[in-house]
């Protein structure tokens, strides 16, 4: 199959419509059953496959950017008595492990991509639900702000996964019942079980839905609801939108290439080099000049680049399992950008959603299934907002003093430093809702604040160290052994093993909705996915619409 | 294999040595090597299997029951230069996912105990790691209040599961490194990938150890950190210690029966009718007439007999995968015990144990993979403490009215009712900190605090339908047939589904270490262990030993 694409825009969209009118946009799910991103299942109920995913992941990103008028955004569907039926069956059934795991987490991004915006961006996403909303579909709804549902009589929310396939509502639908809407376990219980549904008085008796309407009334209803997420908002001011152009990307059999973004694949080693460049030119004096730059002002540039990549790698690049973080550019640069940017906060939505998508970005990271390691060598920047990538990382290496040698391009350049900023200390917090400081120092809360003391100034190898924002500071002599040792260890372990090891690690601390989803829920699901009652021959899942029932290992586990 | 008994005491055990030293005791390891729970292993190395952890689990029960002079126990080996060398391998190996799921979850709940004990019953836990502690020997250390390990140049800590068994380090390794120590993650990432493992000095720099003493120096330095545990004790004063007498129980094929507690199996159906009767006499007027009863005593019996009923049907009795609860008795003589108990927290140690041993056993069955529903039925007492069985079930049935009919042993009981206590509002948290009923009205908080004014007086069925304390209230003419509907409807799903669902619904609210490792780690590692990479025959964890390495899918996941 040809490598996956996560770079689209409305004019090649195939399953939704974007409508703007005014500062309420609606997102219209329409799905083409023709149009599966791979062969073997129509998209028939608006059932949908990482295609639409990629069509909706690409609407809500870009209302952001480009409608900042908008204010309200109201999800719907197009067709006649069907909201959305979820993830296509037979896509599931046929979808090997790692396509299935992959396809829920991209998913889950942008379901938590729409709760970001109503909480981030001041515009708030409303699930008009005017007809049957089934499995994923459901998740859908719940992951917006609001869930209006017709009372038509018919129209009903479901969870069917455990009882028609043998998996879970693995999209946020169980955690997002029980910890996001406070429904009754009892009740969660019952509806996650119940194929058939709950209808619309019943939904809203169990806090299932937020309000409901007579066919009649439905669309006034939807719309009055809307026009008031609007007026709550407090979406910030500031210019027209910014076009968020195609990104510029050349792809070959070893490198992966963006004007700001480079990724050397080395299949043989299973490593992919990333290097970030900072800033080619210093930061404009205001936001004017930043959004006279449009897309190609350097911190969304950057950072659309690194979002698209880690998408890429994660879906077109499964066996390169190590991922080597680099930065090369000039630190004061970088922390002029964070400066305007910062200074621009809740005054300018373009500097809010920058902030926003490099916080959203960070994450993807750090719910990303490869070994991440951050190397910290002479020309790099990691400064403030690009410490964070060192940060995210399993591990930190940073190269003590000069490379030896008097030729070529290192030659001469001064020894790395890393630089603190604020950037480090709030503006991009985890999952967790703590900042990857506050992760890191958990046990030590007060090195935090000490920390806070060094920001500004160049941090050196031993001081990197000795502060423990590095794991190791070997020299020039050790350095390239060192980095190859720990490349070929982590190469030979399994790979399953360093997910579930690096998915415990990374979060320490506090869970939030965010965290269960992606650690707990996500864990059962993928357990869920390899066992033979949903996924074997005879599986609930593989067995679906054939007519025979699923044939289950009754032994409980 | 012929059932596995949970139930033992210290003339039979085969691993482990009890020495009891005025207010401080040791638990020594020394595995009997050929005393394996199943055949095919060898426990070398302090290595161990269920038999061993039953032991430990006996052990750190009756400390708490038996010995109420304890104030701090040291858990070290009897064996020269190793401490523990975790599960046994070859046992996981050969062991099939059911087995090693349930093996898991009971080592985890130990090591919760272990916990609960420094925290509730003043008896503070210190590892006195006298030589290698590796995989779930080191887990075990990290379950304890303090570790202490020896610095004799060679003695290392280590979690070497991800690099030579392609698993996680699952007994709360993972979680406790970060969440309980804050170990830096990265270090943490270092010490979960290098299968030597770190030395004392290493050890104690990077947090993973809180003491280290050279040889000569150890077992000093053990037993005045031991003293000093002992002098901080809370423990509460009361009488000599009780007795925990063999557990009086009867299995065959259709029942398991105690005084207090009767499981009825219906094989077919895969069901198991549970039935915990209420008290036949009043409670004793003081805490003097409790302990003149000693392990007969109401409270403490039916908590010991359902404890190990939990333990006896997870293990032994794999497909029954429904669990009805049901209660019988006087609910004003449980709301009668349950004051006692009340009145003497804090100042009677045999009270204190009491109500931390029933937090546990709730506990226990909070994270058993089994569908749970109450049955509240004229004739039952779900009172008080006994009603924290009902919410702790996934749902809960009461019958809305009398039997009909006027004949049998049913005829004329009075319509059930349940009854609120200061039991259900603080005395047995969740492992999420929460009550109960906090975690049930996770979105009304406001609620918990009106249905505490609704303590000490019956709630029919219609109100306790009203308040949100039962799910259904069918009356006597549907009672039959709608329970017989949905035990056959959960019979009729994947087991495997319903585990992951109900773990994801019965822990909404905030999260704890102790969620963590039931949650996340668990569900992580119970997908490691269904991955070919691990457990397939070219798997790691299948071929340890061998002198083959394990080969791995590469494709990360």
């Amino acid at each position: 199959m040809p490598a996956l694409d996560f770079d689209t825009d409305p004019s090649r969209y195939r399953h939704l419509r974007l409508e703007i009118d005014g500062p309420v946009a609606r997102i219209v799910l329409a799905t083409d059953e023709a149009a599966g991103v791979s062969p073997g299942y129509e998209l028939k109920l608006n059932s949908y496959d990482l295609g639409v995913d990629i069509e909706l992941h690409d609407a809500v990103q870009r209302l952001r950017f480009e409608h900042p008028e908008v204010r309200a955004v109201v999800i719907t569907s197009g067709l006649d008595k069907v909201f959305c039926a979820g993830a296509n069956i037979r896509m599931l059934a046929q979808a090997d492990h790692a396509w299935k795991v992959n396809f829920c987490k991209f998913t889950n991004e942008t379901r938590g991509a729409i709760e970001d915006a109503g909480a981030e961006s001041g515009q708030a996403y409303l699930a008009a639900v005017n007809g049957n909303a089934a499995g994923g579909g459901y998740e859908l709804a719940l992951a917006c702000d609001e869930i209006i549902m017709v009372d038509d009589g018919s129209a009903t929310v479901s969870l069917p996964e455990v009882p028609l396939l043998a998996v879970l509502p693995g999209t946020g639908g169980l955690t997002r019942l029980v910890d996001k809407r406070g429904v009754r376990k009892d009740l969660a219980d019952v509806v996650a079980t119940r194929s058939e549904g709950v209808r619309a008085k019943t939904a809203l008796a169990w806090g299932l839905v937020d309000a409901i309407a007579p066919p009649s009334k439905f669309a006034d209803t939807v719309q009055r609801r809307a026009q008031a997420a609007a007026e709550r908002s407090h979406r910030s001011p500031g210019g027209p939108g910014i076009t968020l152009e195609r990104l510029d990307r050349s792809v070959n059999d070893d490198e992966i290439a963006y004007p700001h973004v480079t990724a050397g694949l080395d299949r043989a080693a299973g490593l992919v080099t990333i290097t970030v460049r900072g800033p080619r030119q210093d930061a404009p004096a205001g936001m004017a000049g930043a959004r006279d730059q449009g897309a190609a002002f350097w911190p969304l540039a950057v950072t659309r680049e690194l979002d698209d990549l880690i998408l890429w790698l994660r879906t077109n690049e499964t066996e390169l399992g190590t991922w080597l973080i680099k930065t090369s550019g000039n630190s004061e640069a970088v922390l002029g950008y964070e400066r305007l940017l910062a200074g621009a906060l809740r005054t300018d939505w373009l500097a809010d959603e920058i902030k926003s998508l490099t916080k959203r970005t960070l994450k993807r990271l750090d719910v990303t299934s490869r070994s991440l390691f951050a190397l910290i060598e002479p020309g790099s920047c990691f400064a403030g907002p690009l410490l964070e990538l060192a940060l995210a990382c399993d591990r930190q290496f940073m190269l003590n003093g000069q490379w030896d040698g008097d030729v070529g391009p290192q030659a001469g350049l001064a020894p790395a430093a890393v630089f603190l900023s604020a950037a480090n200390f709030g503006a991009f917090p985890m999952a967790n809702g703590l900042t990857r400081l506050a992760s890191r120092f958990l046990g030590d809360p007060g090195h935090v604040a000490k920390l806070e003391q060094h920001t500004g100034r160049p941090i050196g190898a031993e001081e990197a160290l000795d502060l423990g924002l590095v794991t190791f500071a070997p020299d020039d002599l050790d350095w390239d052994d060192e980095i190859r040792i720990v490349c070929e260890e982590r190469a030979s372990l399994s790979p399953d093993a360093l997910t579930g090891m690096e998915a415990n690690l990374r979060f320490a601390g506090p869970e939030t909705c965010e965290t269960k989803i992606f650690g707990r829920l996500t864990a059962w699901q993928n357990w869920v996915f390899t066992r033979p009652n949903a996924s074997g021959p005879e599986g609930a899942l593989r067995r679906y619409g054939t007519g025979q029932a699923g044939i289950f290992d009754r032994k409980r586990t």
